[in-house]
């Protein structure tokens, strides 16, 4: 055992479930052979706390990364905020020159607020809006973080967990009162958002993924616009995933549709905790008639690291580089499961795509792969978030190391068992009681 | 107008509020002449835009550098982990090494969740105690940050707002479904707080500063262990502001009582976000039966400087300097006070210490005193968190300069217009709207 599964059964005893997000749960990629730990990370190269060395073909700091790891703009960056002082009684004026950024990035956009992670950052948009809107009832589609006003909508009614939102976002601890504030709908279905909006006249604010690994379709975005501009009600896209993958800014961009406000986080940063909600002034300013304060939002690299990374994306226009490697990512995969008669199923954009098997032994196929392609040297599982540092000649090792696998899994399918071949568990999929 | 009072008046267009922190706007120090921003902080110095030189009298931060500004063990830790890289798809190993410190500095405790700001570990630390409590209702007493949760005790009763709490905590868009979750108690009153648990079954937690600005009386704190223990109520101590300043780990420990979880921010990381919850293991487990995750909760600096920090924390014994140093600065006020017969009143433990003056014209008084510290190259409001970058050299500075105007402060006693000697309003308190 490495000492990096060694240091996690003791992080188990220290930290309930383990690690801090759950996408990094060593159990959702390989139990008991993840190397768990990084002590060192590089462009899309990281070392484990044995010194051992991988390609990350994964999930790149679960989306923070577009960059890869260790830009050195971003970096030097940061560096001079540690040699002139992160923190002090006065404020950073890096705060203004980022809000000033995003303002310009999003035109329809006039004031900014920071915080340092999307879960907050979602909570400060609700808070605003409802404020704004004088209403307390939300409609929302996609995954917006673990806070109360989002969880609520789980509340007493397991069919909201299972149809409409990621599994396993249990409730519990969210107080009950929450109940009914917070309302579910499926993405692209227009006629059901709207009946919701007619049947709660209550419902100041509507916030979503522009989308999430589906397109919209009818029109989609241009009707919920154009409902919420009717009715008077405050449209928020959450593009803390989202962001910076295939536009210079949000994802909305792509469809022409404007939102009231827009919530930015993991790639802006390049590794650095950032997160921010812009939106128009006359919203924004709600932001005034209500408490919302913390101490280290005042830090000064979040917003220095952020500023530094929207200057080497706009240079390099980083959001055509990922999405190209990406698309190429894809063809691949499909072009190596047709070579070997495998099926699979992709998901998600370009920067952020991935495929399962068609198969009932999907997990345990993700299982396998993922530990022969870590013994090659490669960190996979079943998303490749696409990286400036995914050069040609990294893909094409990973690819041909994944060819060789795909026949395996051609065999497996043909009746070899997969499950004599894995030397740990199958992976977890969600959320799941860690012991 | 320097570049800083220019800077603040764009920052006011482009960010509701000004600032991300209540306590740093400028209103609240000088208006229209504070410097607003910095460019570079060391020790206790503070550098603003036009290169100006300040020693920081007043917050170090608003309370996060009891070591002083760029303390090198911290910045050394923070650039290795710049080199070596913030953030992966793995985990960080100094996460565990915190848990289990911050375990140690806490026998009664077992496990440990790392976020990156005080409100979220408040809000954290709250879903954990109701999910384990299985109850939904909490009592509080003190200061906890901006979330709904603890927001919601001002819903609808003006009462609450002023007499309770810190005045302006607005609860608009907290959802008025909260209201009644989340109840006050006054400190010290002990019959007050058991009345409200008798007449509240359904109340599982009990959230409390150990102390801000009175000590425990009439062994307040034991009674409230005591009732916690007899209910099978979650006792959760909230350290953010107190922690690491008049003992190794919690305030708690002066007085002998422990709670079963507590909450440590803004001095643990000296000037780097980081925000802790510890607690005893069956409690910190219901952090699996709910759902709690961030992306920026992995990222590496956080856990880096916190180590760091405790490391130069318990090297120094920093927080028996600082209390010293704020012992010192309490004398020396009552001192110059007593010289000149100007009648103080001075506030909080010895390194949070404050005063203010026995006046109608408090508030002017301290503007002027700002004001013109200032023009001698000091940052002062009306309290002084300690560092340990306050040596004798630079304390006699600042008393030497306090002094003089103390003797001002005599003359405007005694008939001459304080308001003629301000070059700009007199100070906001507490929140207020700005345009």
């Amino acid at each position: 055992m490495g000492k990096g599964q060694e240091l996690y059964k003791k992080a188990k005893k220290l930290i309930p479930g383990g690690t801090m997000l759950l996408s990094k749960r060593p159990e959702m990629f390989l139990p008991e052979n993840w190397p768990a730990y990084f002590s060192k990370a590089k462009g899309c190269e990281v070392w484990d706390l044995d010194g051992n060395h991988y390609y990350d073909m994964c999930l790149m700091g679960v989306g923070t990364n577009s960059l890869g790891y260790g830009r050195e703009e971003v970096d030097e960056a940061v560096m001079n905020v540690v040699r002139n002082g992160n923190s002090a009684t006065l404020n950073n004026p890096e705060e203004v020159e980022l809000a000033e950024r995003l303002c310009q990035l999003d035109p329809w956009a006039g004031m900014v607020r920071l915080c340092r992670t999307g879960g907050e950052a979602n909570a400060v948009a609700i808070r605003i809006a409802r404020a704004a809107s004088g209403k307390d009832k939300v409609a929302v589609c996609g995954y917006h973080g673990w806070h109360d006003w989002y969880i609520a909508l789980n509340i007493g009614d397991s069919d909201n967990i299972k149809n409409y939102q990621l599994s396993g976002l249990e409730p519990n601890g969210v107080p009950k009162a929450l109940k009914g504030t917070t309302l579910p709908f499926f993405y692209n279905k227009f006629d059901e958002l709207k009946e919701l909006v007619d049947k709660n006249p209550d419902l100041g604010v509507i916030k979503m993924e522009v989308s999430r690994n589906v397109e919209p379709v009818d029109n989609f975005l241009g009707k919920v616009r154009d409902l919420c501009t009717e009715r008077g009600i405050i449209l928020i896209f959450d593009e803390c995933t989202s962001g910076f993958r295939e536009t210079y800014g949000g994802r909305y961009k792509k469809f022409g549709v404007d939102p009231d406000m827009a919530i930015y986080s993991k790639a802006i940063g390049n590794g650095y905790a950032i997160s921010c909600i812009v939106g128009k002034t006359e919203i924004m300013q709600a932001a005034q008639s209500t408490f919302i304060s913390s101490t280290f939002w005042t830090e000064r690299i979040g917003p220095t690291a952020a500023i530094a990374t929207l200057k080497v994306m706009e240079k390099e226009r980083s959001w055509e580089k990922i999405t190209a490697i990406g698309l190429e990512n894809k063809r691949r995969w499909q072009e190596i499961a047709d070579k070997h008669g495998v099926a699979i199923r992709q998901f998600g954009i370009p920067a952020l795509a991935g495929f399962a098997y068609e198969s009932p032994n999907n997990l345990a196929y993700k299982t396998y792969v993922t530990q022969e392609m870590l013994k090659k040297g490669y960190l996979v599982g079943n998303t490749l978030y696409a990286c400036l540092a995914h050069t040609p000649e990294i893909l094409d090792g990973y690819f041909y190391e994944l060819d060789k696998l795909f026949a395996k899994i051609r065999e497996f399918e043909d009746g070899r068992d997969v499950m004599k071949e894995l030397d740990g568990p199958v992976c977890m999929t969600g959320f799941q009681r860690l012991n």
